[in-house]
């Protein structure tokens, strides 16, 4: 039937927006993760009607669809459907922004709306407000990641709870709006997110159950002041007491966007390539070298980065309860604020040029990490793919699926528990050592009582037997942290079977509502659910 | 089929947990709101598995199911299911605190837990942690309350929000836990609440789409200090700077717990009973006598209260920000903290005894309005709805249903822009004082965008013209109000038919997921929903 389906979808798009021929087939079906999908033709909408359009011919004809908003779903399968036979429909099309609302600081936006795009707009409109990027670079789609429950580390941090009002296309052809959009004339219906009855935004993310092709998204008012904190611990044993620090600190609220802990090891891959030569071709990195590299970029065992934001009065105040949690827990604690950043580059400025490169690089970096914060997205989180690449990160315009980087993200939450979070360390170094990989740990607060660790298993992605390691790997250690109770947050194409139990009343439910809401199963088939 | 339906209740509960005499049903179908439901029986499980049995009873006798917690739902119907012929299922007996962790700052709890019971225990136990009270009485039901997406004043004002983990029994008996929870083994269980897949908790609040036995709920480790502000401003026309100021605080961070604004009229109910005399029997309260009143208890039109969190230093730093924010917008701001209210009474104490009743009680209105902001439960919210009774509240153990009170709650919400606050002010007043009640405004900033606004019409229920006046002032404000576009964050059990419209395809939705959840529609048939 998808030859006919094909066809009509011609008719409704023009074929100059239905792509079948493999060249251009092909760009969607990279990926950072070992997949081949045969992917049928992709689809490119550009309203809403289309789309409902789209999805009243699928069910004609029984054809299944796999909505993306950019497709920059890096390390857990970028563009690509869960199963075999999909038609993608890329969204990247409808990229409008809608609204933006400065007194109620919100915006209203379409799949396609990148991070760099709604970032531009805020500051070519002045309108006083910032966003939270994520790492995932600046052609990313800012609706896309908070469906995928993507986060930041900025005050807005936890995306999913800063969307207010979704429209979304269901499987049926219709259109509906949640929260209290579908009181049409409703005034607060980008103020308030719960609407009247059941709440059901959560529903569609995470999930295959509609397409939303709007969503509202809340924003914040610059600060008077951003302050950003690094703390530095030089032993694997600081760990314990840094857990406790970061926690009571987000529980009493002296800090209120997530803090980040990084491992000496995944550091190393944001400013690094895989030093071949010191290793003299041993995997993984052998301890000696990791540590001479970190010596001479002066990176701790464990790295952290908070923020804090408020009056510069505020922040005083923060600063010292910051202080006084992190003393005798970090070794150094350092603030950076825009003021401190501008004068250490002014001072710079005339040597700049004579610099050693890692210098340079070192300083950037700090910029734009603390560019992040201040909500400016960028492109140093795309840099960790090329880890084991033979060629270096383009300095712009970085694309790891394109560039054969080997990346397969594993995301499992681990409660603050201190007890919690060595277990989990001693697990996870344990199993991807034996593998060859390296342990690159980054924790992030992602509430004050639980942190997500983004873990990357990093490979080459041209050396086969390298990729097949890396998805035993990848395996082993899901089946192993699954079992000991520390289950990812989110999780790749790949390995949807894993954590979709037929048996769990959990997913039969969900397997009802998709029934209910997909009756021809045409929607992201196997995508966390059973169908 | 109902007898038959109640033999096996009591073949399975034992006879004297299932109530069928008329003397004892009476106390279920008492209401503030002018209803009168037909109740088969009332039925009170201890035990999951007993919820279970009678859910699976009743698809077999296809009986209808009406869940309470503890059924203190004040205003809205309390205990009183929406459709007539239902049996109440009373889960107040099923009031285990299961686990506090006070590590994590949670606690699991069961739907009878009460917010006294779980306030005791948090400080029997010394748990460090403190909840987050709404203002329905120390007897109210934690969970029930938080599955109607109530609120309160502290940082975890939100209650929804800091629900992490349900246990729900659906309607073909099945136990399905949410978030993390159906992976059994999960170490983040309460510490992450999306879990992994569809994010379903919210399907389950303000709905009928299963039967919450067990959640959890996030607690807040006690601050080393808090500190009330209350800001009074002398007249009506200060209304858009207050909200411009509420807003901005919130936004920025300064203030990260809902602000209250209460109009003079609404603070009166709280303190006194209507002045029948000082009216000379006119309705509403004529305006003089209000300002008479008013100056007396020293109230401004418009009185504010937040708190703020944190370290010494912390409080300090935010307090200047809160002061000027709020100068030239209000015209005084108290700050209150702990060792002033001690000192305050200490002062005074030799002299209560022959202080003036009306002081004495304003000293116990402040100390009760703080210890809210503190965590503690109090009944000051419902002596309220005695306003025009004719015999006043007791002085503890108060039930506004038992004691024939008349309240109606209309809450509606708003957007925190100046110009739509103040015609809805506008509105409801001229609405309301058109049936001759008074227009009652409480203001809660439940979001930083949005105020719910909490407005009781309060009436004699015993006066039966008094009642239907009530009901169709009621009806009439809240047809004005849903056209304008302030929708209610929550309804009644007599105005679901206002809300749920069945050619809306959210409530289509809604049916369909009913539908596939529920086939034979035995749970709290029309609750926020079509069935």
């Amino acid at each position: 039937m998808i030859p006919e389906a094909v066809g009509e979808f011609q008719n409704l798009l023009g074929a100059d927006r239905v792509l079948t021929d493999e060249a251009r087939l092909q760009a969607y079906k990279r990926a950072t993760i070992p997949v081949n999908r045969d992917i049928c033709a992709v689809i490119l909408p550009r309203t809403t009607d289309e789309v409902i359009g789209i999805v009243r011919i699928a069910n004609r004809y029984r054809t299944a669809l796999y909505p993306v908003s950019t497709g920059k779903n890096w390390g857990y399968g970028s563009a690509n459907p869960v199963r075999d036979g999909n038609i993608i429909v890329d969204l990247s099309l409808m990229n409008k922004i809608i609204e933006v609302d400065t007194t109620l600081a919100y915006a209203v936006i379409e799949p396609g709306v990148t991070q760099e795009q709604l970032f531009t707009h805020l500051e070519t409109h002045a309108t006083g407000l910032m966003m939270d990027p994520t790492g995932a670079g600046p052609q990313c789609s800012v609706l896309g990641n908070a469906l995928e429950r993507g986060y930041g580390i900025t005050p807005h941090g936890d995306h999913f709870a800063n969307i207010c009002g979704m429209e979304v296309v269901l499987a049926d052809g219709s259109l509906v709006r949640t929260g209290f959009g579908h009181y049409t004339q409703c005034k607060a219906t980008y103020a308030y997110k719960y609407g009247l009855g059941p709440y059901l935004d959560g529903l569609f993310t995470q999930s295959n159950l509609g397409i939303v092709t709007k969503m509202g998204i809340w924003l914040m008012p610059k600060p008077e002041c951003v302050e950003a904190f690094y703390f530095f611990a030089p032993n694997e044993s600081d760990l314990p007491g840094l857990v406790d620090a970061i926690r009571e600190l987000l529980l009493q609220g002296t800090v209120r966007s997530p803090i980040n802990l990084v491992h000496r090891d995944r550091a190393l891959t944001m400013i690094h390539q895989y030093p071949w030569q010191e290793a003299r071709g041993n995997q993984p990195l052998p301890e000696q070298v990791a540590a001479h590299l970190a010596r001479k970029e002066h990176l701790g065992v464990w790295n952290g980065i908070g923020a804090l934001y408020g009056t510069k009065a505020e922040i005083a105040a923060a600063r010292k309860t910051v202080r006084k949690k992190l003393k005798g827990r970090a070794k150094n604690i350092v603030f950076l604020n825009k003021s401190k950043i501008f004068f250490l580059k002014r001072l710079l400025r005339p040597v700049v040029p004579i610099l050693p490169s890692q210098l340079r690089s070192r300083i950037d970096i700090t910029e734009k990490s603390f560019g992040i914060l201040c909500g400016v997205p960028s492109e140093i989180s795309l840099k960790t793919p090329y880890w084991r690449c033979t060629t270096p990160p383009p300095t712009r315009n970085i694309d790891p699926a394109r560039d054969h980087c080997g990346l397969l993200w594993f995301a499992p939450v681990i409660p603050m528990h201190p007890s919690e979070v060595r277990a989990f360390v001693q697990l996870a170094r344990s199993t991807v050592h034996a593998f060859g990989f390296e342990a690159c740990f980054t924790f992030t607060a992602v509430t004050a009582r639980a942190f997500d660790c983004n873990f990357p298993i990093l490979y080459n992605k041209k050396d086969l037997e390298e990729t097949q390691r890396a998805l035993a790997c990848y395996e082993t250690l899901m089946d192993k942290c699954m079992k000991e109770g520390f289950i990812p947050y989110r999780v790749g194409i790949n390995s949807m079977g894993k954590v979709v139990d037929p048996s769990d009343t959990f997913w039969q439910a969900v397997g009802k509502i998709k029934s209910a809401l997909d009756p021809h199963l045409i929607l992201a088939p196997g995508r966390y659910s059973l169908d």
